[in-house]
């Protein structure tokens, strides 16, 4: 991948880069996700290699970190791989959503994979007891969560199949764990390449290569401004990557919306996710003429599918648009957001980055989430925050908890 | 629907809603969009009547303004509702998705909307160009367009079915204009009582009904904390409100982001579109902990399906989860919404209001759509913007056409 920089960038803040390292090199050996691509697959490769060849379905029972993920790497290979099962996901309680999937589903078919770090999670426990209540057998279930959660003692006495998390990797940042290599490996996703494309970005940046004065610079220029460019938007020309910005909105919004530590400070960064040239007709309005709080960068794919083009017909009275003639479709999206690029450049007020994907494959994406998941945890170092947990949720947790009981009350009271 | 506002409200500006109001009252003698309500739809309807009956699938080939709402509505209905036609869109260049929609298409059997307001919209052009290659029968087509636009006189050219745009509705206000109303009504939408929903809240608003002074009401709050609230986000608690998302993120992003009237001074709110509860585990963290800088709309829906339930099945280790046991999925995600909105309102600095609409149907569809276009309205009038114009976007557009330009060039040169 490569990563153009069109704002000012810090090159002379030797020391604070210095020390920035240093605070990353020391969380490397605390936080979990740092070190997954060098973790051993073999146990993942093998549960593929014997699985069992009637299904055609994998049906994943997870929400938020426990989904998002794969989610995002499965929809951006479909279009171009011939992946050999379908992945469709469970996340969310909306009960037409819940029957729209289901309409989907051949349970027969189909193999569900139980996904809650915690195992308590409402969402998944839910409709985890829906389709318990009409499919027993225990073949037709994989579980993955934390060792001891009462999910895995729960999978133990069925006598499931348990693949855990590994240690002190948080929901948001598991998709290189087993989280997501399981469902992905299970489709035919190549998930050695998935984790050689993390590894040579990781080995980028910890090893004074090209990336890591790109992310350095980066992730100064956001933190410096934070305050100012509040907003981040992920601009991507491929409908491909429409999940992965679902992904990134996550990790960046939870990683980085906290109250800083030592104090009772709001920061923030607000992600959003567009998808080029279809947001040109919608938000590009807005970066262009609105407030100037938001930084915009682009993501290409560089060799890209290069058959359609636009045939070499005359239309009457579409004459002037004949310069369309002949241009494939790919050159012409890159033509679009070239164009934008150079619009927004000429503003000289909005900063901007270009990233550059080789092309869409497990190795690209496992590049473009290693970076992201570093970008995330530079950021979340110099604002000064708790990258890794999330306790703003947790009082809505305990009011739905609350209200649960009662309801729970109620219902034995009538009987 | 009903709309519940948890801010400080301005009981008292009455001298500025009066002159907000005779603004509007003015307006709406020139905008186009206020008076759809009242449209005559025979046109429409005829066309549906006699529309053949092989075809199974429309096919709208638009961006924008001429994709986001009919979308929007459809993508809301077809869950619940037994449509008898499948609705497509081509919007996007992405040679991967034009693949992808073109496997989902018998050509025989479709008929294709071309619908473009200036009639040279490049997206539409060019995908238009791609299959009027393969399908020259002008039976097998419709246009949408301004009057005496290239597009228009191409399509009289070739003797195929033009409608037209009605004067001075822009494209992101035009969903209830042929542009929605068409699509819709040959895919089994009942567009009398969208349209119905749109006059009740038309009459509301107009006539002192009860939507007038929550509008008010609100839009004087979004206005007068603009620079400190700059984000709206829309958290529905339903999956099919997703592409309503997408629609009002057009009309807010694009409406709001100028530069003021009189004025080189950028302003604008930007919008963000959020469903629960997968955003929960997503976005919601941000929002509780990060900076105070979003106000949240809840949409729920008050009559909903609400057949499926969680069994009453205890679980081994999980037994405290048996709260959920005999809950129907509608009450849960109802729950779960309130949990959220209750944790807000203890923060007490999030601005948050709560719409409920009445069930999944084209009457409370019309409502949502004319509230979102007068509360746009209203805040561009009082933040000092021209809410129906897009100057920002152009520029992106002549450095597209250099390049196309330049790139024909050099092809003929070739040559």
């Amino acid at each position: 991948m490569q990563n153009k920089i069109h704002f000012n960038i810090f090159e002379k803040q030797k020391a604070l880069k210095e020390e920035l390292l240093l605070k990353i090199k020391k969380e490397r050996l605390e936080i979990g996700y740092y070190g997954l691509p060098e973790q051993s697959i073999d146990e993942v490769l093998a549960f593929v290699e014997t699985f069992d060849l009637k299904i055609d379905t994998i049906v994943v029972l997870g929400i938020g970190g426990s989904s998002l993920g794969s989610k995002a790497i499965y929809e951006f290979l479909k279009p171009v791989k011939n992946l050999k099962r379908k992945l469709l996901f469970f996340e969310s309680t909306d009960p037409l959503n819940i029957k729209e999937i289901l309409s989907q589903i051949e349970i027969e078919k189909s193999h569900f994979l139980v996904i809650s770090k915690s195992g308590t999670t409402v969402e998944t426990i839910s409709i985890f007891k829906y389709l318990y209540a009409q499919q027993q057998d225990v073949s037709s279930y994989t579980f993955i969560t934390d060792r001891e959660s009462a999910l895995d003692n729960f999978a133990k006495k069925i006598d499931a199949k348990v693949f855990y998390l590994p240690k002190d990797v948080g929901g948001r940042f598991s998709v290189l764990s087993v989280v997501g290599l399981l469902p992905l490996a299970l489709c035919g996703v190549d998930i050695t390449a998935l984790l050689q494309g993390s590894s040579r970005v990781q080995e980028s940046f910890f090893n004074d290569g090209y990336i890591k004065e790109t992310l350095l610079n980066k992730a100064i220029f956001y933190a410096k401004y934070h305050t100012t460019y509040s907003i981040n938007c992920l601009f991507a020309y491929t409908e491909t990557l429409r999940y992965f910005s679902e992904w990134y909105v996550q990790i960046w919004g939870e990683s980085l919306g906290k109250k800083q530590n030592d104090s009772a400070f709001h920061v923030g960064l607000t992600p959003i996710g567009l998808i080029g040239p279809k947001d040109q007709h919608s938000f590009l309005q807005l970066i262009v003429e609105g407030t100037r709080d938001k930084s915009v960068t682009f993501i290409k794919i560089n060799d890209f599918e290069n058959e359609l083009e636009v045939p070499d017909v005359t239309l009457p009275f579409l004459e002037k648009l004949d310069i369309l003639n002949g241009l494939t479709f790919h050159d012409l999206i890159t033509m679009q957001s070239d164009s934008v690029i150079e619009a927004l450049l000429e503003q000289r007020d909005i900063p901007l980055d270009e990233i550059i994907i080789e092309r869409v494959d497990e190795e690209s994406m496992g590049q473009l989430i290693y970076y992201y998941e570093l970008l995330t945890s530079l950021v979340g170092q110099l604002i000064n925050v708790n990258t890794y947990n999330q306790p703003g949720v947790e009082s809505g947790k305990i009011i739905l908890k609350e209200k649960l009981k009662n309801n729970r009350k109620k219902l034995n009271h009538k009987k």
